[in-house]
């Protein structure tokens, strides 16, 4: 696992890399956003996080994911500025369109979320109803940011490269080509590393994963902001995490076929 | 469900309806390949098609993706075809690398989905651990035809746009742009569809589901096609499938919460 992070580190910075030195400042704050909902996915699949509590790992997913769309908000205010600045009309491309829909949906995703699972007052039975939407809605919205992006890409190298033209195959054109394929294959990752279950942080309370199947462990994961202040303090108590690890796969591939 | 379908049956022809008139013979190929990948991924989750046998719908799955596979094929060969002809460069653009990198992968996807899933041959073991993979792999490369379609529509219409161009939005640039939000909408609803556990076809064998919850699913699902030849005699006998998606519907909610 840490490799993969290490991979996916490296590829994130050769990615940033070439797209800065391509493009305006734009791409790069966009470039910036991407990453860190990356991260902000993952961040409960990563096994050496699941010894934190649930509450501090809730702050991280959240902080990111709202650091992301003020970096979305910033980077939408600057193309419009530069379109401003050089006449060029708005909002009229796909990938803008496409763009701006996949901002206002993560607004409404962080916000519902926001007042959901991290405020304490939604009741149980609402969190867990609404913990698969906020799940696939995360995800289309980043498949979605990854289809903008690409698209982004496309118009760039069309509009920016003329003399010789996108169609000539310069060194650019190949290099940016191969940076839209590596951000392919780094969604896919994310959506991989997302999607599995035995990946998936452990419920909280391990005691309740020994009783009857037919509690629900929804039950744990959601209640987990109402109970976890406190948690947060014993969370150097459990060292059984890895034992929890290993029911929860058990758990896992018992009920859970259709993984995706 | 029925609506859905209808929903998504007029959706699919607006979108063919349109994408025809704007474009060449290529994208309504493109478009029927989509189209056919799509219904062979929510096959197995039409609450009709429970009654029929596990390997007639493996068969409807397989047909589909092979012909999809097929058309596919010829509509890269017709855009070679048009290239070379209109002296336009062969996979220079990021639209082609990663529309071609689909096209392997499916096909990849195809003949490994046949040799494991659909052939006697393979043991239960191997397909149970492919399964996951098969289907992460199968909605991974829906998601990236679709991004490829997206960038396929941006480059078309600022090359087919010149007076007025694309960036003046004449009535062809809206209509267009709206049919590329349709598809992202669409995409998402087959996303959807896919990965919502109560939509799974239940277990071939209803005395199964009854057992313990450690004996895995996965065996009767993978077990199918080498004892569903007389299941497929049987099927009509199968009154309570109802109560058995009901049954495999509290299975899910208790062990899978993850359903993305």
């Amino acid at each position: 696992r840490a490799m993969e992070i290490f991979v996916l580190f490296r590829l994130e910075k050769t990615l940033s890399a070439g797209v800065i030195s391509s493009s305006i400042g734009k791409t790069s704050l966009i470039h910036l956003t991407v990453w860190k909902t990356c991260i902000s996915i993952i961040v409960y699949r990563l096994p050496w996080t699941w010894k934190c509590s649930k509450l501090l790992m809730k702050f991280i997913h959240a902080g990111l994911n709202t650091t992301a769309m003020i970096l979305a908000i910033i980077s939408i205010v600057a193309v419009f500025d530069f379109h401003n600045a050089s006449n060029i009309p708005n909002m009229y491309s796909l990938h803008s369109w496409i763009g701006l829909t996949a901002v206002i949906f993560y607004c409404l995703q962080l916000f519902l979320g926001f007042a959901v699972f991290l405020l304490p007052f939604a009741p149980v039975h609402l969190r867990a109803a609404l913990m698969p939407i906020h799940v696939y809605s995360g995800l289309t919205i980043f498949a979605t940011v990854i289809a903008t992006a690409l698209m982004g890409i496309t118009e760039k190298l069309i509009f920016a490269l003329k003399n010789p033209a996108y169609s000539a195959s310069p060194p650019e054109a190949t290099l940016v080509n191969c940076l839209g394929l590596l951000l392919v294959i780094f969604g896919s990752l994310i959506l991989w590393m997302a999607s599995r279950p035995h990946w998936k942080r452990p419920p909280e309370d391990n005691t309740k994963i020994l009783s009857p199947i037919g509690a629900t462990p929804e039950g744990t994961e959601v209640e987990s902001t109402m109970t976890n202040t406190s948690n947060a303090d014993k969370s150097d108590l459990r060292s059984n995490t890895e034992a929890a690890r290993k029911q929860n796969i058990k758990f896992d591939e018992a009920g859970q076929r259709s993984t995706m």
